[in-house]
């Protein structure tokens, strides 16, 4: 696939088929995340997949984040609530899920900067994963401190994002992005 | 370009010829950005594009960040610290020299996914530069609060990275990676 293409059709999806995704596959994606930039090279990512026993124990406490936090929210709307209900079940029956994190950070410097390297090997994952067919979700569940406990994140270390991988039962429509000139500033 | 030839192949430049980018591909560059993924969409980059005034301002700021600190590391050899200095002088000769901010954070979860979400439209900017043959450098400088302020970011927003671009003068070689396999925990 064109790099282009890429960067400009690549979806979020939340509802998968039941497909596997299969372990060649997976660590190409992989793979291409590694190619991310990071200060001096220090390559301060680490990927955990996670299997079904601490999948239905991630699913249990995320439900149970959703409904004490987001889902009280009474400006959205009721198909939203029960869409994302249904997601938080089995995260949308993803074949793989997979949380990258971020190496412990000891410097100011690296809780800067680890988190960011880490966020940009997400990115060349989930546009591997297009070229695949593949495609996503980026949950940010992973800053709740259960998360890490469970997932067994080291003192300092964090979860940069929690990504329900799968093929796509469909392709959601297009959600529509500012011009980049009307996000642009010029200083003299 | 092929996505993958991109991924892999995408090279940290710090020395760039005397080349203009042109505002046609400039923007074309920083559109790719806004295609990342980011919570709801709520796009929470914004691109600041460095002026001669700010930039010469900008160096002296930084070279003596780079003497105060980096530079007194007695471990750097001699030769790599020239490098520093030679690259501080002004960022590489870069025709362009620009800023990625992440939004005004007021939440925990946008401190957390502000940055990280304003990272993916980073690498996606340097994905599709490479494309065209420009490459550069994800400066860590930004996180200085004097950056931020000559910079004009606002309370609670964030430098997510400087980045010099231009047509390199040449092609650095490629910077190993570990494994993704290496890299991969398997929780049960």
């Amino acid at each position: 696939m064109e790099l282009k293409e890429a960067i400009l059709t690549r979806r979020t999806a939340r509802k998968f088929l039941p497909k596997a995704i299969s372990e060649e596959t997976l660590l190409e994606i992989l793979e291409a995340g590694t190619w991310a930039p990071s200060h001096g090279n220090n390559q301060p990512w680490e990927f955990i997949l996670i299997g079904d026993e601490t999948r239905s124990k991630l699913a249990k406490m995320y439900q149970e984040y959703m409904e004490a936090g987001p889902l009280k929210n009474p400006d959205l709307p009721e198909e939203r609530k029960q869409a994302a209900r249904n997601f938080a079940m089995n995260f949308g029956d993803a074949p793989v899920l997979l949380a990258v994190a971020s190496a412990p950070a000891e410097t100011d410097l690296n809780k800067y900067d680890f988190p960011m390297a880490t966020a940009a090997a997400i990115q060349n994952i989930f546009l591997l994963a297009w070229e695949k067919q593949i495609a996503g979700v980026w949950l940010s569940y992973g800053m709740n401190p259960k998360a890490e406990k469970l997932l067994e994140i080291p003192e300092g270390g964090r979860i940069s994002g929690i990504l329900a991988l799968g093929y796509p039962e469909f392709v959601p429509p297009v959600q529509p992005r500012i011009a980049a000139d009307d996000k642009l500033r010029r200083l003299p």
